[in-house]
Order: structure tokens, then C-alpha cells, then sequence
């Protein structure tokens, strides 16, 4: 998910542009047009840390200066300086708001992306944590690359990615058959498939129709187990991957690593997301003549 | 926060063209160009619903028809049906997730607004609940108007909305007084004026300046209560509004409430989301002759 | 009303396209790619000079050089020289008009508002003079903007900015007493409301229903006497501002001054704006040996 | 000039949008969801009216319904009703602004256009009317249909229109006959080509250089009369047009008219508009039940 | 590769948009605006059709009404009617050129598609033909689609598709061993590997790095051979795709395809078109007495 | 066509988003960011080169530093380097393909531009080449520059920019006559009118309209020869042009040339591009330590 930075510039001012409407208001009244400053954001709690590269794109777009102490993917402890800030007063006090916010967010995903693949990691499992579509809207790039950051897999990055068979989809095709014919029918040689089954029976329907990964919608613990054990007795072993997907949350994700899934999907790490708590404090203030 | 409805849909647009890329390829292989479908949006979990509106105008804009049973502001039980669309499967099938994101974080955000209102309203206090502008990048509008629905205050839409001088802001000025001088120089009249205050002494200092809101940034119960005494005794009482900001939670809120404080803010209920499971299922599939 | 330089680059570059369609040909014929010019924007005319800002933005955000010799809301005596701009021949001469469009407009509105404004002062009285929202289309920014370096005030910037009940409110809403109670029930503790009144017995219902403004619409002077000896026997006085709008301008506008009146509004200083007279003219020509 | 209806919309809706920023809260608190609403615009002084199908166009795309009883280009009386708007309150009272701006400019520029050409006409003279790229940044496309609308001559709709020398052009090249020289060689078969001349002398020079138009700057009549003379006894009468350009006002057009110049061109047609007074007035509304 | 309606919409106007400019000049003098119209689109010479869908949306978005008489993927003959639209005159010729270039190119690509793939089918060999990157700049979409309405592959929709380690990604990787360790530490589950190998000897070192896909570039037939045999001989057989790439033309195609290849991709099927000759003609005039 | 830098520079950038989608995955997985690479263009066929500007503009607006060997509109020998790009490998490589595939479309059309204007040149005649608006849909501006780069006449630019009265104009207005009146009374004096007349008898009834351009449609050499007789024998010889249109190609053009005709135009130099074989290699690497 490599972007060049014009791009993601542009996709950050779109942001700023919401938040500045006609224009701030306090900042020109109080702030001289003369005035430079140098300010630092502060992670006021510990967490892993992303959206650097943002902050300092953003930064740097609009002619400050930005110097990051922590590069993306770093934990940072409480009260650490995470940026440090320098240039034009009113510039910097107008996006203090949509900077922390990228930063709040990406961050609190990262952090508990993290959390989730050490935790399986730590109990000596191997499963990997990954997200879903599940993101805020419009923020697709923004919440995937915090979970990338995080150490997660991004799983699909948008409709035109893979081919996803789920439920709907069988809806209206008719049969996991009739649905997976279309599909190979037409499907391009550069995508993989994965279908989504519902229940145990599927699982090797879906690996005899050629999928290249089986999601297990909303499967137990214990039925993963039978999926997984099904699949390594079959001629499919080694060629298939199994994504346990739904209603699973940090609580219960070492029970379901423990299975031999392959990949453990969580809708939570990007809908329901805690922001780490970062703030931007003004260190210095240098007045200058005129411009 | 009334947006004609043309201009809504191309914000709703904006965020499914960031995921549909180059097209549903999932869709396009398994959905026959010359299918109807019906489907229903239901929620998962009991809660607040917001976002019936947005719901309705991106299915309609795209030519789905749309039936909400619930309106924006209503409760909602576990498992009742939200909304009921019908139409072109290849298009429905292309924007549920965009829908059912939008529709679970603005409910997400609606019903924890209503829960806190609900608790100071039945403690027997008065104080308003409010948002502040942390809200997940770009989605001000969307996570603003949830917190309406919910039942709270808005606070600034955006940056031209209110003078709001915070510490920050201070710092640059040199002090609240030279802060203030500039702002009463050049301020609209058609603006109010808050001071972000950090400790006790300066809440008078404050309402001296004709602030028309004070707010308490980081301030314990204990202190508000002091700094609404203060007030009362003062010349200033019923004319200036004291704002409660800073480390509140969902916790802590009802003693923040019991202060005789006018308003509490909280980051936490944009930033911090926790999205309302919802989802979106095919119920009638049509295959028409041809188109 | 204080944008990002990219953000305000980004609307002055929009309104360029729409001049340059596919390109300038005049240029691309005559002006070889290799050439630098140095130029001169000029004031043909005496005025308060406004646009200064964006013109310098503009030509740097080309990659032109540009040089102020004055300041946005300063006075420029006739033939003045207002800035010097070097660079890029083509470039150059391919902004010229849209450059002197944004000048000569916004130094219009700014030198009639800074007409207006000492023309009260100088009669000894105090109101305000604000514009409306009857601006060029799409122009709000840069008019309002003018408004504010001509020493006037920006009234409402959108149409989030202030609660404003006009007229037509009232009769959607059934009476002032509806409309006002709607209000009361919704409305953020950020914003100020206005009540527009058409006769004399409004006024103090207005007040009572907590206006934190009261527009007198197309009141003649002598109502307007009447209405503020109104407010001050009550116990608004003090609490309440009044504006005067319609029908005012130029000439009429003393006797409103007169009244006693807080604001005085006039569309015209937005609507019918007469352009300052601004010229560009070419004063250095330098050929490159190639580029 | 003729834009399909789509994109005219996007046009109109770009302008709406900077109004309605976060969206309307006035509307939004006082007028029910339910409401609908007829309302009349009124031109309040006499004029040519323009700006009927732009005022349709936006009402209809947000789904109004929009009756004119004028169409563009014909007179109107004071207190005439030009269009009947009926529907949604809330679009109908969030787009009045911008629909009375679109509306008043547009009629107050196709007005005085008219206004010009008859005096002409009146007077037995034959010249044209014509307006130059002196318009309301980034208005081009409106401010150019009302003056066609109000008879007057669109000149250069952008840059890449026609081939215009100008002044500062000369100066780049040198010289006229080096400017034509490089245009002569790589011109489009397509475009007109202009030359502007600031002296007697260059008028026959102009000619030779077989421009098909030449703009006579800042002429005073007496010598627009001896450019006319001698261009009619030269070869070139009959081929080449001539455009009297540069401080012409609604005053001393007669005496440019009288010269026998075909073309007159005059900046303050668009750059010094004088709105035409129009205002929208709710004659009925109408609650429905539940939406 | 499906995109809901309104999106398809929006891409096809802004195309539309580019061709308009300020609004066509020759509809608006002669076309009165109550004329309406029908006209025919008609295939001048035989093709595989694609861009029907295109047309009639862009049309329809429009306002006009469009029957299209053959479905993308089939086959026109010379002279046959492929469409007939409806509708407002104006509106009809002004995107006329438009929908023809659309229409024509889009055909043109489907049609050597089909060519190239009927070729290889009707010669009894089995491998896909694919297109590459190599695109009109902009037209992914449209070149990709027509490719795929044609019976190609689309390979890679864009650069976040599947990963494709290039001979430049191994020129700045150091070799193929390090370029694929990184990707395996990082890539998602959800993409396909596909290596670019310039020489024989990497073939089965890139088979050994677990890609999906071998892209065998500037292979001549007879090492194409080769590399097949020796997958065939090894244990990848089966789960490697072989794609030749380069070089290769629709004269050469069936020696490449006489291989044993899974994929050949060419890049001229889409940077090297040749448009299908397609004219619109108008049929039928109605001159409506006044709209 | 001149456009300021900063716009071609944003036509540009929309290109290369359609390419990147969510971001390159290739690049970021196997790229580190800290890498700057040194990496050469390379024509691999002879041609004359157009795109340099628009690369040199690509390259540097995302930061890279580009040095092209080559102007627009020389000719490149096979394997001769076009441009040496430096900069950050991540940007270089997302970018590679969007740029090449921009230098391949225009050189394409520059160098059968440049060959048909040569081939006339050299048969001793005096035609100029001209394209048509048969562009690849959204590429008028690219499509049309290379064409003058390569020798040719752009004709139109878009519909706002000379009057040309094709055959579907006619058949709305009734009649040649019809539509010519009707252009008459509206023409701005800036726009050249061109009649299109597919019938010998046509020719001086169009030029008796005062066409300044008459098109002959699809006319034979043979009938081109006795149009220009006719002409020739007319009054109206000197004063209109002849341009022939329609099923001309590179084999048939020098007997349209031989004619007499003033221009010839092809679609087939824009609407069947063969793309010039155009290449980019990495030719060092440099690892930084940490950016």
C-alpha cells in the first residue's frame, strides 16, 4: 500500500478542507500572520504508533516543517514526543485538530492489531490477524494501512481485489456451485477465491470448487477445529487456507488461534476502534517583523 | 445541519467510489446483469439508529428503492428490521458494506450520545452532553449529525463556526487578555466566544472578557463546583455558560453532571466509537427474461 | 477566516482552469518556452487594495515569484505600483486576467466597506457595517474576505454558521413564537440566533424569545429610533443587538447610523460591486538560452 | 454556449455547496421534515431577466419542481413573478440564497447589456456590444451567458478561443511583426486572430499582418474615426473588424457607436455589476403527515 | 468489474466535460431548445461490440433515452443500427462526438480481443489472452472492460492488485531471493505472487519462491517450450501459471500459444487500437412548439 | 495550448490515482523506503517524441528529478535514452507505467503526424494535416498536443470553439440555409464558421454563406479537384478554405494532397494510435541509511 505522496497529500487536505469551512476564525484573530512556532505531539498514552508519515506529509504540504521521533509501527510510551512541528503559527494551529485525529486513530488501531497478533504469537500460535471492510467510511486506506502498521493483514482492499463469495452472493446465484461455475468462468488468472460457507458440510465443497481460501462465517471454536481437521485428512492440505470470520473479539481470539486457522478476521479492529489519546502542545512562539 | 439531498449523495458517493475501485469483480461474475433482489438491513443488537436517512438517498441515488421502518433517532431492538431494499442485485450487492458501515458507526455513535443524555437526565441534572471535533477523519458531518440524533450538542461544525481560544492559542497570544483584545478588535457579531480556561483563577478572568462560554478544560468535579460557585456569585451568573472538558468517560459523567456545569464534552463518543452490529441480507431473488 | 495556503491555492487554481480551457494558444504561439518576464500589477485607479494575498499565492503556487508593496487593506494612490511579479513568461501572461479579476474585484468591495465605515466613524457614530450573504455565486469566501480588510463585518459564512430566522421561516413555521420555540429545543450552545422582524411590535418579542440579535428588516430611521428606544426602557437593553437591513446604501446610510442602530447591512457592497481598476503590464523581458 | 443539463447542474450544485457548508441549521430546527412548500421569486425592479434556466436547473436537480413565466432574455416589471418553486421546505429555504445570487447577477448583467445595445440601435448606429474576460472570478460561463442573453457579443469564451495579441504579448515578442510571424506559422486554420494596437500608426501594420479583427485600446473616438477611414481606403476594408476596447462607459458609448466601429467592448458589463433586485417569497405551505 | 450506475455516470461526464468546455457554439445557435431528435448509431463496419452499456448511461444521465439493439460481446455487422437515442436535440449533438469515441474504441479493442482469442481456441490451443498496463492514460477502466466484454484476461486492475515483482523491483531488491522474502513477510493472504523471470534458469527458482504466476518475459516460442517442460517435470507442476509476455503479436500469437502457456499478454490490444469506424445520424427531427 | 504547469500537473496526477488505487503493494513490500534510484526512459523504436513535458511534469511534481536528452517533437533513434529520472525508487516504480504509457500514446501520434506532414512536404504539396475530435475519450488535450508536436493542426479544442456546422445540424434546421441564418444572427465576431457539404453542388452555396472553412465530406480526390475549381473560378477564392475529411489514409493521403485542397484531416491519427515502444530500467540503486 505504497502511495506517492501527492496522492496522499491530496487525500489528507480533502480531510483538512472539511474541518476549515470558510476558514479559522480564532486563529486569525488571535494569531499574528507574522508568527512562527514550534509545537510537539504527544502520545499521552502508551500505544503503537501510526500515522507518522501522514502527519508529517501533511505538515510538510502545507510548508511546515515536521520531524518525527517515532517512525510508524513503533510503540511509544506515555508523554513521549512522538513530532515536533515548526513554521507558520496560524497554518499549524488550524490542522492541530485533523492531525491528531489521523494520528488518535491510526494509532489506536495499531495498537490493538499489535496486541491481538503478540497475544497469538505469545501463546505459540500462528494464526494471523486481519481485518475486514469493516472500516470507517471512506477511510479505507487510512484504517488498513494502521493495520498493516499494526502487523495485521489487510485483507481485501477494495471490490475489485479478489473474488468473495458470501452469503448474498450464494443467494442470489442459487448454490455455492452455480456461483462458483460463474466465477470460473470469467474470473481473471491474477485473483485469488475465497468463499464464505456457513456451515461444516461446505468446507470441502468450497476446496472441491477450487477455493484458494474458505472463510468459516460465525463457526465455534470447536467447529473450526472439525473444519480444520476435515480439510488435513483431504487432498486440499497445503492448497487452501481457512479464515474464521465473525463474532470473534479480543477476549475469545487465543481460543480460536488455538484451532490451526490459518487467518482470524475481527470486524472490531477498524469499526470499533479506541483512538489513542495525543495531543500538540506549542513549545516555542517567535514573533516576526512583518513578512 | 440540513444538507439538500443532491449534496448528501455526493458526499454518500464519495466513500463507495473509495471502494468500489475499478468495480465489483465478485459481483460481476456470480449476478446476472438482469437481476432484482430484496434485502433487508437489520440490526444486530438493540440501540439508537442513525443514518436511515444516508441509508435511504445512497440506495435511491443508484436507483434502489428503499423503505425504512425505523426513523433516524428511534430505538431499535436486536435483531429488527431496519430497512427493507430493493432492486438491481449487481448494484445492492456492490454497496452493502458501504451502507451497512455508515449505518453502524452513526447508530454506534447515536446510541452511546442517548445513553449518557438518558443517565444525567435520570440522575435529576441538566447538563448537556456534547461532541468535540474529534471525530474519525472526514466524517465531521456524519459524526456530527449522529451525536444530534443521540441527543447531543454539536459543538463547533467547523473551524469558521465559533471563536473557541484555547491554550494553544494562549500560548501564541502571550495571555488571555492580548488573546482576547484581538478578538474583540475584529470578531463578528454573529459569533459567540469561548475561552478554554485550565485553572480556577482564571474562570473569572474569563467571563471579565465577555467569553459567552467557559470552558473547564481537565478540571476535577471538585474544582467545577468551585468554578460554578464562583460564577454564581458573580456578576457574570446566567450569562456565561461553563463547558466541562477533559478526561471525562462514560464512568465518570454523572459526577461532572452533579456539578451544575451547562455542558460536558466528550471526545470519546466520535473517537472512540463502538460501531452497532448490523447487517444486510438478501431475502427475494428475481432473474429477469432480459433487460 | 484564516485558510491554508494550499487549501486557498486550490480554489484560486479551480477558478484559473476555467479560463485556460485547453490552453492558452495566444501564449504558446508568441512567447517562447525559455523566457522570463518581470511585470507590475498596478492600481490605475485610487482604492483600499484587497487580494493581494491570493494574487501572490496564485503566482507562487505557478511557480512565479511575487512581491507585495502593499499590504492587504492598505490605500493605494492611482498608478501605484502593488506588486511586482517575476518569472515564467508564459505562465505569466497566461494568469494575467484571472490574477486582476480577484484583485480588481476584492479591492472594489474592500475600498466601498472602508468608504462606509469612515464615513460613520467620521460623523461621530458607531454602528458596524456588515455585509450579507448576496455575493457573487460561489464567491463567498473572497467577498466576505473583502468585507473584513475594508473594516467591515462578515456576518453569517454559511449556512451553518448562526441560527438566522428570516421571513420565510416564520411562515413555514407558523409564527415567531413556533419558530423560536423549535429553536430553543435544538439549538448548539455555540451558536448565536438572530430573529428577523418586519414592524415595530416584533421587536420585543423577539427579545423576549432570547434573540441574541434582531434584525429590523426594511425599518426606515425613524422605526429604527423607535425600536432601540424600545430596548433600552426593557431589560434586553444591553443583552440584545439590533441590525438594520434593507434598502440601505451609500448615500441613505448616515441616518441609519444615526438611530443608534448596532449593524447596519448592505447587499450591495457584495452584489453590485464596481472593480478597482488593475493593470498588469510587462516591464522586463529576459530570453533563456534553452531551458 | 449550450451545456447538456447534467453539467450545467454540477456547475450550479459546486456554488450551493460552499453555502451550505456543514449543512443548514436554521432550516433544519425550524422546518419539519414533512413540509412542502410553494414559493414565488419576484423581481422587484424592472430588467431584462437571465438566469431562469440556471434557476430551474438547481431547483429541479434537487427535486423541486421550478415554473418560469419569463423566459431568459425578456423584460420584467417591478414586482413581476419570474418562477413558482413547489416542494421539499427544507431544499426550497437552504438553496434560496444562492439561487436569488445566481439570478440577480445574471439579470443585472444581461440588463445593462441590453440597456447598451438599444441605445445603439436607438441611435441608428451598428456596432456591437461585447464584453471582454474582466467577469467575477471563475463566473466566465455565467457572466458570458447573460451578456449573450442580454444581446451583447460573448468575445473569448477562454484562452484557447481565438489567437489575441495583446500589449504585453508584443512586448515579449519585441514586436507586432515578430508576434505574427510566430503565430503565423503555427495557428490553427481554425481560430481568429486579433491584434491589439495602441497607435494609429500600427492599425494598417495590423491589417497587413492579416489580422482578421484588430482591437483599437484606450482610442478616443476622434481616432477610432481615423482608424475606420483608413482602413476603408485601404485593401483591407471589408475583411478586417475593428473593436473599440479601454474606457468605454454606458455614457460615452454613443460617441464610440458613432464612429463606424463594429465591435465595442466594455469591462464594466461584467466586472461592475449592478444586481438586479429579486427576492423569493413562501405564498403557501403545506405539513404533510410523516414522510 | 461492475460498477454501480451512478459511478459509471459520473466517470463517463467528466469525460463529457472535457469536450464541452464553456458549452457547444454550433447547437446553440442553430438547434432551438424545444427541438427534439432521434438518431441511430450505427456500426460502419463489422466488429465485436463493447461500450453499449457506456453509451447508454452517459445518455440516459443525460435525459435522453437510449435503446441499444445489441448487448456488449456480440457481433455487428457492417452497417447495422447498434443504437437509437431519443431525445432533447441540444443535448444529443453535443455529446455525440463523445459517445462515439467511447463507443468506438471500446469496440475496437473487444474486436481483436475476440480475434486473437478465437485464433488461438480455433487452432485447438488453450492459452488466455491477456491484456497488460499498457493503456490510453485514464481509460483503465474502459480498456480493461473491453477486454474482458471481448474474452480476455484484465490481468491486474491496478497497481493494489496482486503482486508483480518486475525486473526493476529485482534491480533495486538485489536479486529475486531478496525481492520475494520481503514479499513474503508482508503480503496479504488476499493477493496472488506473480515473478517476472528474463531467463530460463529463474524459472524454477521462481516457482520455488511459491509464486502463483511465472511471467516468462521476452521468451521466445521455442524457450517458452522449454520452461514448460520443465515445470511440467517438477513438483510445481499444476500450481503454477505460466504467462509469456512481450513482443508478442497477433501474427505471432499462435506459436506462442502452440507452447503449452497458460497466459499471453499483449500490451497493443489496448496502447495500440484501432477504432471501430461507428457514426451517430440523426433520423428524425420534432420541433416542439415551446417547452 | 499553454497550460500553467500546476494544471497539466493535476491532469496528470488524476491519470496516475486511477493506476495506484489503495497504493502500489509491489512497491511496498519489496521497496525500502529509504532507496532512491537512478532509472532511464528509453525509446525502443525510432519516432518522434512527444510526452517529455508531461513526464518531465509527472516526475517532478512527485519529487523526482527528470533531465530530458530529448525536446518534444525531435526524432529518437532505437535504444536512444529520452530522460534520466532520480529520485525515491518507491515513486519512481509506482509511477513507471502511468508515465510510459503517456510518452508511448504521444509519441505515437507525433510520429504519424510528423510522417504524413513529411510525406506531403516532400511530394511537393501544400496540405496541411489536421486531426479531428476522434480522440481517445478524455484525452482531447493529450491527443491534440501530440498532434501539434508532430506537425500537425489541432482543429477544434472543444465545442466552445469555432462553429462547424456538420450534417446533423443541418437535417435538425431544415436545410443549409436555415442553419447558416441561424448562426448569422448570433455568432460571436471571434469564431470562424465552418460548413460541412458532402455534395459538389453544396460547396458554393456554403461559401456564398460566408463560411470561412468548408469541409468536404467524404469527397473523392476527384471531387475535391473540381471543388477547388469551382472555388478557384469563384469570388470567393482567398477568402475560404477547403478542408477533406473523411476515409482518408496514410496510403491514400498524397492524392487528397494533390487536390489542392488547404487541409486534410484524418481520425485515424488519434482514434488508432500505434503506441511507440517506450521503455524505463532502473540503472542504480542507492540504500540510504534511514530517511
Amino acid at each position: 500500500m505504497f502511495l506517492p505522496r501527492k496522492i496522499l497529500e491530496e487525500k489528507l487536505r480533502q480531510i483538512l478542507v472539511e474541518d476549515t469551512g470558510q476558514g479559522d476564525v480564532t486563529t486569525a484573530l488571535i494569531v499574528p500572520a507574522d508568527t512562527t512556532v514550534e509545537a510537539e505531539v504527544i502520545a499521552k498514552e502508551a500505544g503503537v504508533i501510526a500515522g507518522m508519515e501522514e502527519a508529517e506529509i501533511l505538515s510538510e504540504s502545507l510548508g511546515l516543517k515536521a520531524e518525527a521521533f517515532v517512525v510508524d509501527g513503533e510503540r511509544a510510551k506515555p508523554k513521549s514526543v512522538l513530532m515536533r512541528i515548526l513554521g507558520d503559527a496560524r497554518t499549524l494551529l488550524s490542522i492541530e485538530r485533523t492531525l491528531l485525529n489521523i494520528v488518535s486513530r491510526m494509532s489506536g488501531i495499531a495498537t490493538i492489531t499489535r496486541e491481538l497478533t503478540e497475544k497469538i504469537r505469545d501463546a505459540g500460535f500462528e494464526a494471523r490477524v486481519a481485518c475486514t471492510r469493516k472500516v470507517a467510511p471512506g477511510l479505507l486506506y487510512f484504517d488498513k494501512k494502521a493495520v498493516f502498521i499494526g502487523g495485521g493483514d489487510t485483507h481485501r482492499l477494495h471490490l475489485d481485489d479478489m473474488v468473495l463469495i458470501k452469503d448474498n452472493h450464494i443467494a442470489v446465484a442459487g448454490s455455492i456451485d452455480k456461483a462458483v461455475e460463474s466465477v470460473k468462468k470469467g474470473v481473471s488468472f491474477t485473483k485469488k477465491v475465497e468463499i464464505e460457507v456457513s456451515k461444516l458440510d461446505d468446507v470441502l465443497d468450497a476446496a472441491e470448487a477450487r477455493a484458494d481460501i474458505i472463510m468459516l462465517d460465525n463457526f465455534s471454536p470447536e467447529q473450526i477445529v472439525k473444519a480444520v481437521d476435515l480439510l488435513k485428512e483431504s487432498r486440499f492440505f497445503g492448497k487452501v487456507l481457512l479464515e474464521a470470520s465473525g463474532g470473534i473479539t479480543a477476549k475469545s481470539i487465543l481460543k480460536f488461534a488455538s484451532t490451526g486457522v490459518d487467518i482470524i478476521s475481527l470486524g472490531e479492529i477498524t469499526d470499533s476502534v479506541k483512538a489513542l489519546d495525543v495531543s500538540l502542545k506549542v513549545v516555542k512562539v517567535k514573533r516576526n517583523r512583518r513578512r
